[in-house]
């Protein structure tokens, strides 16, 4: 555990989820809402659930936002608030900001007035489904750089049996093994001569071309 | 490409951000809401943008729904609206729907009237950013299984200017490199005689216990 304390303004489906795995992982969690309902629901899963208006310069100022390490602004769909939220914790000192953004001029402005991180999970849990959706075969994706991407696929029919050397993936499908997940076992940078089996996942690192490409087939 | 064709109803920052992901992995992509603005915004990023009431069947019918392979529905706030929805892309004879849900019991009932997979983006964001957190390493993760994941972390100050094969990450901290990161570069599975500048990410696939004990030095 860090050690270092968390303050979380807004506490929609994604600032309640920050709050909630913050504190489940030990950490200090202040939590603030302006819905009292939102508060409540809160209350018994962070360190301390305030209700008020997070606009309010005083308000930060009396709750102590000034001596956390760590703010996430989860407000999203008001960006004024957001933006508004960003910069007076910022002033007030906290070393990190992290906020959710609508949109890449969000983002930008966000950035500008003193964020440190900006998030976007809709974004991004969209390209990951989008990404799953094309490929039977795709289970799970992380994108490393615009052009290679992690991704968990399942074994084809016609690689079962054989080793790893004989199939020469990474020459004929631009596909760097790095796991081969069997069961609740997974082997980690697997050999040449490991042989695939009925079942097996494979984490590989590819290009989207390759990925594409490996649909095809 | 799959060559499977896609509805998306609700294009919030979710569904919009399947949408053109999808068209843009060159998939055929009808996207709908009831925002004219919205669907504007959308209209040269898809196949085809239509403002309507998904809740009326007519319109839907008129629309040919039921000739598309997979809907997706990303309304979000108003659960009648995404249930109602669901419903009756489901009955038109949709044969996957994967639906946004705002917490655990939207998502039981989603998967009862036959949504086939449920997504939950801002709470996955929220775990994912409560992770990176705690660790001012940690950039980015998948959960491989509960035991291992892969993490894309910071080098480490000490680390700079030595080989891979000098470090021995694995012996010493249980990390397996699987890719070094190097501003827009990405060399795979480097070799031990690789060595890290200043700026390299890592990304590596290690035990929980490993990343945890990687923050305490
Ligand atoms: N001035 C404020 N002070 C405190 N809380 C606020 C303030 N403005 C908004 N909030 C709270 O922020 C939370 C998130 O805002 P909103 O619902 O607009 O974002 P969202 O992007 O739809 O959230 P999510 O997608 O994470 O559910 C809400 O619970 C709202 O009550
Ligand atoms: N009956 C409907 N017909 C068509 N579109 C609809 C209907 N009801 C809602 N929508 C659209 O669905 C979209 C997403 O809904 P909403 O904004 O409530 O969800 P959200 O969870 O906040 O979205 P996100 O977090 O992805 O931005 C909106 O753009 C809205 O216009
Ligand atoms: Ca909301
Ligand atoms: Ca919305
Ligand atoms: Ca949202
Ligand atoms: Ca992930």
């Amino acid at each position: 555990m860090s050690g270092k304390q968390f303050v979380v303004i807004g506490l929609g489906r994604f600032g309640s989820s920050v709050a909630k795995t913050l504190y489940t992982l030990g950490c200090d969690v202040l939590a603030i809402d302006s819905s009292e309902e939102l508060v409540q629901n809160i209350s018994d899963s962070v360190t301390r659930a305030v209700q008020a208006d997070a606009t309010d310069e005083k308000v930060l100022r009396s709750l102590g936002v000034r001596n956390f390490d760590v703010a996430i602004i989860g407000t999203g769909t008001d960006i004024q608030t957001s933006l508004l939220v960003t910069l007076m914790v910022k002033e007030l000192g906290v070393k990190t900001v992290v906020a959710k953004a609508q949109n890449e001029l969000h983002a930008k402005v966000l950035l500008k007035i003193g964020a440190d991180r900006v998030i976007f999970p809709e974004k991004e849990a969209g390209v990951k489904l989008a990404y799953s959706l094309i490929s039977s075969n795709i289970l799970d994706f992380i994108e490393l750089s615009p052009e290679y991407n992690i991704v968990e696929i399942i074994a084809i029919r016609d690689w079962i049996g054989k080793s790893l050397n004989e199939l020469k993936l990474r020459q004929r499908f631009g596909l760097n093994i790095i796991a081969i997940k069997r069961g609740n076992n997974i082997k980690i940078t697997p050999s040449a001569d490991d042989i695939i089996m009925e079942g097996d996942n494979l984490v590989v690192i590819a290009s989207t071309d390759d990925i594409n490409k490996l649909n095809h087939n």
